[in-house]
């Protein structure tokens, strides 16, 4: 077995989560990533807790999708019982076909995203980590080789997360007691977003492998201006290419894309909240230097910020700002490796992908 | 998709099961399986049911295994829970590697059955079924070409089931009113069995496929003679070759094995209910015409019986006949094909792999 691999096992039990002994511990795979599963399962041995194994298979989910009535889907009693006697989860994607759920249909995944709240809503109470296994189809997905990818992903995710914490927390505390943050790119891109009174959030890989980001959430009418997203928003396995929103008192009023305006409307429209921001994500990993079309690390990636339409991250509000509530969470990219730059309370803390404090 | 998949999902949910809409399901399977799975859940969608998908990895039991303190193992809380609230289980087996486990520590093992026993009561309190996956393991297993095994697990499994529990309805009626069952092969076997009172059972394929076999159970302690199973033992992996069993009053009195007796040793050795006998099965699925080392399948060949040491068949015993308790269940088969014959109550009911009714 690749070393990297047991390497990346140790960091899910010892620096992503704390297991310990005779703690319940969920893992979710695909079959194509059981070496990072018997890596983690020998860690978790280690450590004795009580694993079981539920395989994420879109194959079969597909084809449950295509008869199942919508209006039968309800809770699934059963996991929603495992999920409240778990302690820890691990997720770990690694499809052998990331473009498997294209034809699944749109009302039996809204059906299923109702009924699957309160198991999501337990599973969000407790200690977890969604990582990544580079697969083949994930490769394709990147346009890379094989071996190009598995170097890529193990670099991204095996990292000194002490020393990528530290870096990052040099943005945090300039974002942090902030009170607004201008963001300006290319000629279509100039957005300002009230952050005042909000967290800041250093991700240094604690839920999400690779971490490498610094995050916060905007106030929900606190949003003017007009973003490009020059880089594609990957969305039920289709690419929304060249997203465009203009923002007026934090809420969208226009909106357009070059390639499936379609499915953006979908976004945008759904509900409420999906008018409205509910992230601004600064990705810092620099050992992510390209898109790979997979959002868990495209939202890391080096000189890029993401916005996100839709559900507001609890942990960056203060008590008495009200959240903005959706039921989708939209990442979508800006490419600020050059003509760009990032500014907090006038002062500018990025250019052209350079922080401040690399200079 | 191969159509004799779709053919047994069909007959798992119709015939084996009766999946209601809005029934809990489980169904656990190993990747290797992933088209059955696949072709079960198109099924599951049409009867409006909501299954949840276990993966049963062997390499990352066995890794598991290897490092975990066995006196750690406690009950898996989560795994409890769910099957509290679960209503149709489905087992699919199917291993890459069938001998992944045979380095697996037996400490653990026992460790892993006791902390298991809860989830194994209330599973066996729900409707279940358990069926076989043809891989290029089990082919290799049963020393098989891989689509020649395939042919000969969809001919043992998609069978007119109707057709087969008439045939085997032609012995139940003659074994249930039995009180005694000679069984006399070659020159070693000659083993007499009171039944007396038993309820005779027919398998036409309910929780198990492939069924095909005709079941009771001795009383505890009228089990006299001698049998050698000339059918290998397939027991963690380790094949026990020419077990010989003797019996006095019911109890083993002695024992020994051609190949691995160490491994008989350790079943027999097990508890006081290991050295009693818990079953009697006489196998009646003719496109079963070989043994593949797969116990599923070869229990139920024609022209053979196997018996099992250890814990008794509760829907074979009345009220009051107290039941042989123990922690194992281990079958072992007897060739019947030729110098042989079944004798109930002195009348003979099969002579070298032929019943009477046949004749």
């Amino acid at each position: 077995m690749d070393d990297r691999i047991r390497r990346h096992a140790a960091i899910l039990v010892e620096h992503c989560t704390d297991v310990q002994p005779g703690d319940m511990v969920q893992v979710q795979a695909s079959p194509g990533a059981e070496d990072l599963v018997e890596a983690l399962y020998a860690e978790l041995g280690k450590r004795g807790a009580r694993p079981t194994l539920n395989w994420a298979s879109s194959r079969a989910g597909r084809a449950y999708a295509r008869e199942m009535n919508p209006d039968d889907v309800v809770t699934k009693e059963h996991e929603l019982a495992a999920m409240q006697e778990t302690d820890v989860m691990f997720f770990i994607g690694g499809s052998g076909n990331t473009k498997e759920a294209v034809d699944m249909p749109t009302e039996f995944r809204q059906a299923v995203q109702r009924a699957n709240q309160p198991v999501l809503q337990e599973r969000l109470s407790k200690p977890w980590v969604i990582t990544h296994y580079p697969t083949e189809a994930g490769a394709q997905q990147a346009e890379m080789s094989t071996r190009a990818y598995e170097d890529f992903v193990w670099s991204a995710v095996n990292k000194d997360w002490a020393e990528q914490r530290e870096f990052q927390a040099q943005l945090v505390e300039r974002l942090d007691p902030a009170d607004e943050v201008r963001i300006v790119a290319g000629d279509e891109t100039d957005i300002t977003l009230d952050v005042s009174g909000m967290h800041a959030k250093n991700d240094y890989g604690e839920m999400n492998m690779p971490g490498g980001e610094v995050f916060t959430v905007p106030h929900r009418d606190g949003v003017e201006g007009t973003v490009k997203f020059d880089l594609p928003v990957v969305f039920q396995s289709h690419e929304i290419e060249g997203a465009y929103l203009e923002f007026e008192d934090g809420r969208v009023v226009d909106y357009d894309a070059d390639a499936h305006a379609d499915m953006l409307a979908s976004i945008i429209e759904l509900d409420e909240g999906s008018k409205h921001l509910g992230e601004l994500g600064i990705g810092m990993n620099r050992d992510i230097d390209r898109f790979t079309y997979n959002m868990l690390f495209d939202e890391k990636m080096g000189d890029t910020i993401h916005l996100a339409v839709g559900d507001a991250i609890e942990e960056c509000l203060p008590d008495d700002v009200e959240k903005n509530q959706s039921a989708t969470h939209v990442d979508m990219l800006v490419d600020m490796s050059e003509h760009s730059r990032i500014e907090f309370d006038g002062e500018v803390v990025q250019r052209d992908g350079t922080f401040v404090f690399e200079e």
